[in-house]
């Protein structure tokens, strides 16, 4: 079985390098949606924070060479499901960004951890616990 | 452009009733990951959160009037992005769960909100803010 994805965006920024990793990024940048998905826009606002999640396009294809992989920040192999390499079984990223502004189907964010042009599929807006 | 995706497991558990979004859920259940991962797995440890991806396998196919929908507890209609809905233009949930025990490729699991036989797409250890 398996499950076809089609981007709905793209991320657009100017930084040449990103944080490994989105909760210690302060790179800006926009998530471009296609205009056909505009209504799905609505309601998301300045301050939220939102799960943006993306395809790892510019990643080799996974094989079991990277089950175990050694992460920048740690000083042996783990896991690759206990990590966020960008190499993975299926290459889906997960950032969490705040939104500074939203003009039609842009929508400016900040904390951007994904490369220029990586293919947005999916944004959810953040739910608080509880909530 | 496309991205296939190809599960990596199952959820599965007997709740008949899981709640409708996993901050509110104390669900227990198994993550069953196929055995060709099973290396993948290590250092995933009890009391630790995981970002759990999953296909929404019984949502029915995306169209135009699922891009606002009105989510169970507001009273008007939100755009698709700014809720959880299982419609959705890419079928991806994101979950967080905690860890109650590992056992080879078995995750023991509580705070799901997927139906049970629910296809994972992947795993991601939650991140610290800051780390």
């Amino acid at each position: 079985m398996s499950v076809e994805m089609h981007p709905i965006g793209y991320v657009r920024h100017d930084s040449e390098d990103v944080p490994r990793i989105y909760t210690i990024s302060d790179v800006e940048g926009i998530l471009v949606i296609d205009q056909k998905y505009a209504a799905g826009l609505s309601d998301i606002e300045v301050g939220q924070r939102l799960n943006v999640l993306f395809h790892f396009h510019k990643s080799p294809e996974f094989s079991e060479k990277y089950l175990k992989i050694k992460p920048p920040t740690r000083d042996r192999k783990h896991g690759v499901f206990s990590t966020h390499s960008p190499i993975r079984p299926n290459p889906i990223g997960l950032s969490v960004v705040e939104v500074l502004a939203v003009e039609g189907c842009q929508i400016k964010v900040k904390g951007l951890d994904m490369l220029n042009e990586t293919p947005i599929l999916d944004i959810k807006s953040e739910i608080r616990p509880g909530h």
